[in-house]
């Protein structure tokens, strides 16, 4: 059975990609007055989207991408929601072909930030806009409002602007979506978003996890806990949904859900994409990388069962005042979490610099209070700390956070060694303390690999007295020094 | 002035790239018998090295490619000493094109495996090899004798070995030159001995930085006790250059030069690509990472600026037995170190898997023990290690390090607990403490952080108590579990 031919020029938007994210972004603009168009490659599942969500809204479902570019109403607005990478370039280029000057492309997919830029700079090329566009809140967030990160030319944001507003999540009445900046910019700041929430689920992990080893609590009565730090600073939908899920008992069983999941965490790639983007722009974010690589470690089953009756060589857990341990656990989560979002905001301050986009970090902070996986109550801290200090260059010296990362510092230093000297492995709250205080430090030992560095590479280093670039003739007799 | 036309088949092999590099590698040749064709782009640098070095021996210095291929017997072999990147890709160009099938092209730079991957497919499309080729050892090793890890097919190596064998370092008999693995099996195994390299260096840092904090000890002092310990397990060149670069005064100011060293590490990039690597791979390389974070920052300085003064709201250093304490820094530096190559390994073993190599690991160990930065001592074992069990899941469950490691583990975890109350940064030693009480660990919150990926991505999650995988309906009441 096909489809009839739409009217031209009838819709407002036009979603290609009916998969569960295409078919509930495309529900949730008509949900908003927005008269949208609708096409997939196989006309079946357009079909079946017409069939179960007809009744909600007038679709315009669309056979043929002809069909579906006509019906756009110009400058056109195409929204594509499909697999990332050569899907993505496919559809990209056969709406190009169809399309006019002005005419804007949108992925809301989740792209690498560099295929993003590579993109737009072909489309502009011909004349179009291509908006690489962050979409955070997975399903059900696309159908009820997420938080929305659009890249591409401020002019593409006139037009788009309005209506993916309209769709995202509202914090009172301010919408979760905002224009982020030019090309790959949404993109890479959606990518730091992940990243960011890799370090938060580890900490949250962690805590649990020395909670649970240290003074033997069930999963119901971390919940309990997780669910009072949830009513102050921790506020967030991830502690929200891990009381849901420490409270979740399996019906077969009888006993706690989690107790019954195998402990091999899963990625989809942009937690190391954060990592990876980092270390090419220089930016130490130990936070995200530990989570990550903490991943990894939980899915290598071969070392796991190797290391299986390794020796702990630790002392037993005995801890008197559970309470003060229950607080130190608390700060150090904090402290942790506010250093990985430090260290996510110098990513996307050093990316920002290298692209040249104009990014408000306190927008993007504003932005993610609703729709997405990190919305939390402290991000509207975060958001005052960049409007007051634009280009604050360490987000825990704001006035703000230091002072509660000074607060947190003696239960923090004090969980750090407790957990080294029992045996927990806390990779990311240690991590985040070295940081802490490496870059707190008046020297660092990154002296002395200076010295390594010049001695078998002539790399030569620089003094701390007068300017230049210095090179010692380390293996000659008189060990002189010559300027290089 | 230009140069005679060489004898047609009268060289052994040629160099391309006459930088330090190349003609270091061109003397080394020379020096064990064989006649090296030289060239270079501008026939200067080809007139220069003669000038500089033509009394050593019989090199065929060659005006142009063409005279530089002709003068190479056949099956040709041309060894390129250029810039990694595009420079070496027009180089391969241009040789290939002048080239017969059978005929070698060997790239010696500091190239990434994947390029080598790529460029070893193109050429053999052609009929030629190509053989990406791990050089370690800087410029002094490109001459007296380096590590050499050349990758490509086995057929090129029969022709190419035994000149790279005869030129590389030597530990006994033994050269330290192997073949590694088909195509870019060699720039692999050299890049991720680069990032063993990093964390070397930083762990011999932490360890400086901990003697100096925690005893006030000064450079010279701690010169001596790193000497003392080079005489140990710890048995190392860089352990040997830390010394000197310790003991180096400053004959300017009569200081210690560490001291006047400023203290941000400059890094090429081969970390950040082991760890980037790593990150694809999924394999955790955590004490790799935190080296080259570290590196990155030291080398922040607006973040560090902003940072100055940060409360440490630590404990003041008052170590009563100095001699014990500096047995717990050589204990940690020890344990950290091993598991940066079980790290190492691991990554290696995952590329191996992943590109179809035939790395035998003890091999790569043996060959590290000369001409490369990080020979050392203990490699021997590690080579033991894995030739008693070649496919070893991990390098720290070997019997002889295992029992180091756990001699170690009081003294690693004292230290790491030490350095979070005092305010140290000890990101290695820390990360790596992590990374195996992360490993021993029977259960890891991993389970907590898939409960939340299927809550709020229904990425579903796997169970202990039986196969498939599972999402829960957590939003409604019933709740129930459904297989996936």
């Amino acid at each position: 059975m096909s489809l009839a031919k739409p009217t031209p020029s009838s819709a407002d938007i036009g979603v290609t990609g009916m998969g569960v994210m295409g078919s509930n972004l495309a529900r949730n603009f008509a949900r908003h007055g927005h008269k949208v168009a609708i096409h997939n490659r196989s006309v079946e599942r357009t079909q079946a989207a017409i069939a179960k969500h007809g009744d909600e809204a007038d679709f315009i479902p669309c056979e043929t991408l002809d069909d579906f570019v006509a019906a756009l109403q110009p400058p056109r607005c195409a929204i594509i929601m499909v697999k990332a990478g050569a899907a993505t370039d496919a559809v990209i280029n056969d709406l190009a072909d169809r399309m006019d000057p002005g005419d804007i492309i949108v992925d809301c997919g989740n792209s690498l930030f560099t295929d993003t830029r590579r993109r737009e700079a072909a489309m502009r090329e011909r004349g179009l806009h291509f908006v690489g566009c962050g979409v955070s809140g997975g399903e059900e967030g696309a159908l009820w409002g997420p938080a929305i990160m659009p890249g591409g030319s401020p002019e593409s944001y006139k037009r788009l602007g309005p209506m993916l507003e309209s769709i995202s999540a509202h914090v009172g009445e301010e919408p979760c979506c905002t224009h982020v900046g030019a090309d790959g910019a949404g993109h890479f700041v959606k990518m730091v978003h992940n990243g960011i929430e890799y370090a938060d689920m580890q900490v949250i992990g962690e805590a649990y996890d020395l909670l649970r080893r240290a003074l033997g609590l069930s999963p119901a009565q971390i919940a309990d806990i997780f669910a009072e730090w949830n009513e102050g600073d921790l506020d967030s939908y991830l502690m929200e949904i891990s009381v849901e899920v420490l409270r979740q008992v399996d019906t077969e069983t009888g006993k706690p859900l989690v107790d019954l999941i195998v402990d091999a965490a899963g990625q989809k790639g942009t937690g190391a994409w954060t990592t990876q983007t980092a270390l090419d722009l220089g930016v130490p974010v130990t936070g995200i990388g530990e989570a990550t690589f903490a991943r990894g470690l939980s899915s290598s089953p071969a070392q796991r069962h190797a290391a299986r009756g390794f020796a702990a060589e630790a002392a037993e857990w005995d801890i008197e005042d559970a309470d003060a341990f229950i607080e130190d656990v608390r700060q150090a989560l904090y402290a942790s979490k506010v250093v990985a979002y430090s260290q996510g905001f110098n990513e996307i301050q050093a990316a920002a610099e290298e692209y040249g986009w104009d990014i408000k970090l306190g927008d993007m902070a504003r932005i993610w209070r609703g729709g997405c996986i990190i919305r939390a109550a402290f991000l509207a801290e975060i958001t005052k700390a960049f409007e007051k200090t634009p280009d604050l260059p360490l987000l825990i010296g704001d006035d703000y956070f230091y002072a509660k990362i000074v607060e947190a510092l003696p239960h923090w230093r004090r969980l750090v060694s407790l957990a080294a000297l029992h045996g927990a492995p806390v990779p990311v709250f240690a991590s985040s303390l070295s940081y802490y205080d490496g870059l707190r430090a008046d020297r660092l030992p990154a002296c002395l690999i200076q010295g390594q560095r010049d001695f078998f590479g002539a790399h030569t280093y620089r003094r701390v007295d007068k300017e230049g670039a210095f090179h010692t003739l380390w293996a000659e007799e008189g060990r002189e020094e010559v300027e290089a």
